[in-house]
């Protein structure tokens, strides 16, 4: 399977795509940043993200999209534009009918590094290691970007199995309660 | 000019249109909610927002698009899917390849009431005044949104002329640095 995993940013959007299956170390498609001007008005900078995300799904036709999951708990100042980065993310996902999924940066972080707290080097150390790449990825976003795409991969197949579970069972309860 | 203006929100989400100039009380054009069921994944429900809002613009042809900022101080639960609906909603107009805005609640409040600390009784009550309505518009999302059209085209102007002012005075200062 093919996914495409996002670090959503204003400025700086991580982008990874990332062939591969549960258990096995996956292969890097592409990596890259989408980046837009800090100067430019709003709604021309979400514009540009879009388009840029658009021409990665083109390119590379994935067959799902992960993004990384905004917590209010992040840095007030940059929290809103990170949010409207993973809307417009998201959006672009679902627009193309792929499924979308989003992670925690600590699920992220248990998935390639055993440990929901590691660092931002050890991501991109491990992510450099797992997909055997010759040099790390730079800047940290596409290498979080790549790490969110192996998280799909690794953990994906495991969450949408407990949902389909959870929703035949309600499917189930319903039908009992009939 | 018509404006659009749109309370961003992911469950329910302000729509309003509104013809009229600065200084003139203005024409409701038309005014609605787009609601996404909160039950679903974020993904489809960002997709649902993004065609309620392109369906309002098809029908109703703005020239420019007016959206509420949003603030960090907001409500923290609430606040990550008000930015995410706030990107899909300026992303819908610049697609168009429309002018947007963004206005501060104080603004929108100062524009309608002349003071930027009215309740949203008091904006609804303006709101039905101005636009000299029959009744009331429900839910106070979509009054909000009227506020915010008539808040652009009664300050958008201005603030346009000032924005181009600067822009002049930015590129003659260049100009004189070369």
């Amino acid at each position: 399977m093919r996914v495409m995993g996002i670090d959503p940013g204003l400025t700086r959007c991580g982008v990874g795509v990332v062939d591969g299956r549960p258990g096995a170390p996956g292969t890097m498609v592409a990596v890259g940043v989408v980046r837009t001007d800090p100067e430019a008005p709003l709604a021309e900078r979400l514009l540009a993200l879009d388009d840029g995300l658009r021409a990665f799904l083109d390119e590379h036709q994935p067959e799902a999209v992960a993004v990384e999951r905004v917590f209010s708990q992040h840095n007030v100042a940059s929290v809103i534009g990170t949010a409207q980065a993973s809307g417009i993310a998201l959006l672009a996902g679902a627009r193309l009918g792929l499924p979308t999924a989003t992670y925690t940066p600590s699920e992220v972080k248990s998935a390639v590094c055993g440990n929901g707290t590691a660092d931002k080097r050890q991501v991109t150390t491990m992510v450099t290691r797992i997909l055997r790449l010759k040099e790390a990825p730079k800047p940290a976003d596409a290498a979080d970007a790549l790490a969110i795409a192996i998280c799909h991969l690794w953990r994906g197949g495991v969450k949408a199995r407990i949902s389909a579970a959870l929703n035949n069972s309600a499917a189930g309860n319903k039908e009992s309660a009939r």
